[in-house]
């Protein structure tokens, strides 16, 4: 089992208030059509990365009310038709989905869930809570990959997590690039690899460093990593470190890694690798943490220090300086009609009925920098047009066009193939590179466009209208 | 049970590392203290509240390696006599803390754990993760407390939360100082409120707005609270509420709330106010929310807005905009000798040894604005010297000191009493009552004191100075 021991109650009450009122209006068998998409990219940035959907699957697969949930559900006053109502519920709808790992942008769905509107009610806060948190911090993580280059990246995060959510983040942090992480469970829970060096209290511990460090490299010969600023990084910790270096090479081991975790990094990392060569410990890495993010890493490189592995903690688990991403899950059709939410913000009129997105390219593949989202059953697309201008259009009959959303569950069960956490960060890598270098500047980006079809610029204008009409 | 299944693999890799070490160097057996503190209060605040205790109690007291976690380290690279001891690992050890819910200090000891050098360093990173986390919503929920005085909070996080990060921050913010949760889990597992009203997705999947009113008001005459953005809150919304308020009324019924979501808020309010007032529903209250904060919530309350509930979402839930506490767990104690951290920034030096801290009160039980820190054993305090500036010392004498450190597990049980979330609330709010305003000031609060008694400050120097020596 994971971690999280997930029960329907991981839920807003709201989402069961709902559900009850749907019961008792006969709507319970009504279908709907969710949309989940976000707003704006995280960090000023041009893209997400989007992550979470392994679990999400897993999670509706065994989504139901267990018997402390149905108990307490009572005593808040749920009546008793309703909980045997309850007691049978599972998750039979269908979901259709961009691949985990993929590069997605604001606006246009990433995922769709149809069916029944109690069903679909009931699992939108469990949606949203894994998806809109593991996108986040993939897209950190991705952000610090393109930051580090061939550099290793590890995780270090766990400790300053969001309790629980250090779990995901660790999973997050692999698919956007990383390639390991301190998070043990993680590791046996999501398969990806583990890593780690010392704490200044090991150090402490010992009457003396030269102590410590001999007793790590004992216990640890395959994998020792020393750390060197619990007293003095140059004065103590290095020339200790080389010491420990030398003994080891002439037990026909290999000291692995020296981390240092305070001062000026890249200054302390150009004097270490100097020494350690000086010393003959050419294969010694240099790793380096104390609260990096992709801006400091960048910085550090452009100075040439000499750093092969750069651990990140508080800045990657919670996805500072945003912490969260704002996506949403909105009703695109119940009933037999598309719906629409209106609102005084033009942009944030949703967009009605079920939909398919393509990614659109040139003749020779390369991504030209537009989703093009239209009605799913629609056939001819000449046009694309801005969401809200009505101006501005442009021909895409010569593009291909890659559907998105593509079946991930049906009647409840999975039907896409899992995949290791290791296959979901090779596909990010490989669509990532497919994103022009524009798209993916740190700050202020080019803007990927997302626009509509015919089809379905004119369908959600007549519901505009629509509603319009009945209001007045 | 509870949402997570810990086992001791919720951990980082370098504590197993380190333990291992421990093992092999015949350390195993060192008893060893390590005190959690944090070096700066969040959100440029003046105190914190203290969270996350009976969790992190809990936890230790039931912390093993299951089969799957053993299997797992065997294939990681772990020797068999090491995972042979793993099989038997508890947490026997020795927890005093001050008690959950208090208001802390920068850089005093909160927590302190005593056990063997393994078992302490095992336990470091579930540590870390319960409380930073805790301590930082649990704050961010009393600032807000603070900003709406008499009006009812209601957390809505759980969708933007940070994984199962939100099934904790509900209940710190219950502890903090909110009224209720919409996490439906967090109200099974920890016996605190659920709210919630209605989504925009329920009114869009009715053919009207009053329909879905009605169908709403009918299933939860209790509690029916309704949502007026959807399409139009003066034009629509609003009169269709009065519309069922008044059926309601009729039916003897009571219409509890309406909730706004968007646009102007207090203006908003106050239009609604008048016309729910001109309507006769008087008693009906008015929910506001929408990317709430303290600031938010104080400037609408200054506006005189007419608003009985705030709910609040993202900028609680993951504790916006700090989004991470700086909590550390830092060695003080281990094989019998003081030991101490140094650090080329003063500030970062650690305090050694078994420690008590005294918070500081006057003869008619008001506080000072300080803490005391010193030897646990001490026993005549006369003065309070300042953590580094030689110059700066208060005579002390006279003041009632308050011990903030009492056992709360021995020996790996249990020995502080549990209390319920509610009692935990009930126990910040007295005390932060007892901290003056200017201390609990948003910005640029006045700084509390934490000073040390002379004992602890001449074991500090001394053992600065031995090292120091050695070094050169």
């Amino acid at each position: 089992m994971g971690l999280i021991d997930y029960t329907a109650t991981y839920t807003d009450q709201y989402q069961l208030a709902m559900a009850l009122a749907y019961f008792k209006s006969r709507k319970r068998e009504d279908r709907a059509v969710f949309d989940y998409f976000f707003r704006k990219p995280p960090f000023g940035g041009g893209y997400a990365v989007f992550a979470g959907l392994e679990n999400l699957i897993d999670l509706l697969e065994d989504f139901r009310f267990d018997d402390a949930d149905l108990e307490y559900l009572e005593t808040v006053g749920f009546p008793t038709e309703f909980l045997d109502y309850l007691r049978d519920f599972r998750f039979r709808g269908d979901m259709r989905s961009s691949a985990e790992g993929d590069v997605v942008f604001p606006t246009r769905p990433i995922l769709q869930i149809e069916a029944t509107i109690v069903e679909a009610q009931i699992v939108e806060t469990a949606t949203l809570n894994l998806l809109n948190f593991q996108t986040l911090v993939a897209t950190k993580a991705s952000r610090m990959r393109a930051a580090a280059g061939e550099r290793k990246l590890s995780d270090f995060g766990l400790r300053r997590a969001q309790s629980a959510g250090g779990y995901h983040a660790s999973r997050a942090a692999i698919i956007g690039g990383f390639d390991s992480t301190s998070d043990v469970r993680a590791g046996r829970d999501f398969g990806v690899e583990i890593a780690g060096t010392m704490a200044h209290s090991f150090v402490q511990s010992f009457d003396d460093e030269l102590a410590a460090f001999r007793a790590f490299a004992e216990a640890r010969a395959d994998d020792c990593a020393l750390l060197l600023d619990t007293y003095d990084t140059l004065e103590s910790g290095l020339p200790n470190a080389i010491v420990v270096g030398k003994e080891m090479a002439e037990r026909g081991e290999k000291l692995k890694g020296v981390r240092l975790d305070s001062g000026d990094l890249a200054y302390l990392a150009k004097r270490c690798r100097a020494a350690l060569d000086e010393a003959g410990l050419e294969e010694v890495n240099i790793a380096v943490s104390n609260q990096l993010d992709e801006y400091v890493i960048k910085s550090l490189l452009e100075q040439n220090a000499p750093i092969d592995l750069f651990g990140v903690g508080t800045k990657l688990a919670v996805g500072a300086p945003d912490a969260a991403l704002d996506g949403v899950y909105k009703l695109a059709r119940s009933g037999g009609n598309p719906r629409l939410k209106l609102s005084e913000t033009t942009e944030k009129i949703t967009l009605p009925n079920r939909k398919q997105v393509y990614r659109l390219s040139d003749e020779s593949g390369d991504w030209i920098g537009a989703d093009l989202v239209a009605l799913e059953d629609e056939k001819s697309f000449s046009t694309m047009r801005h969401p809200f201008d009505r101006r501005k259009r442009m021909n895409v009959a010569k593009y291909k066009r890659e559907p998105q959303l593509r079946a991930a569950m049906t009647n409840g069960e999975r039907v896409v193939e899992r995949r290791t956490v290791k296959e979901i960060s090779d596909f990010r890598a490989e669509r990532l590179a497919k994103l022009p270098d524009e798209y993916r500047r740190f700050d202020n980006p080019h803007i990927y466009k997302v626009g509509l079809s015919d089809g379905l610029y004119e369908e959600r204008d007549k519901l505009i209208e629509h509603y319009n009409r009945k209001e007045s």
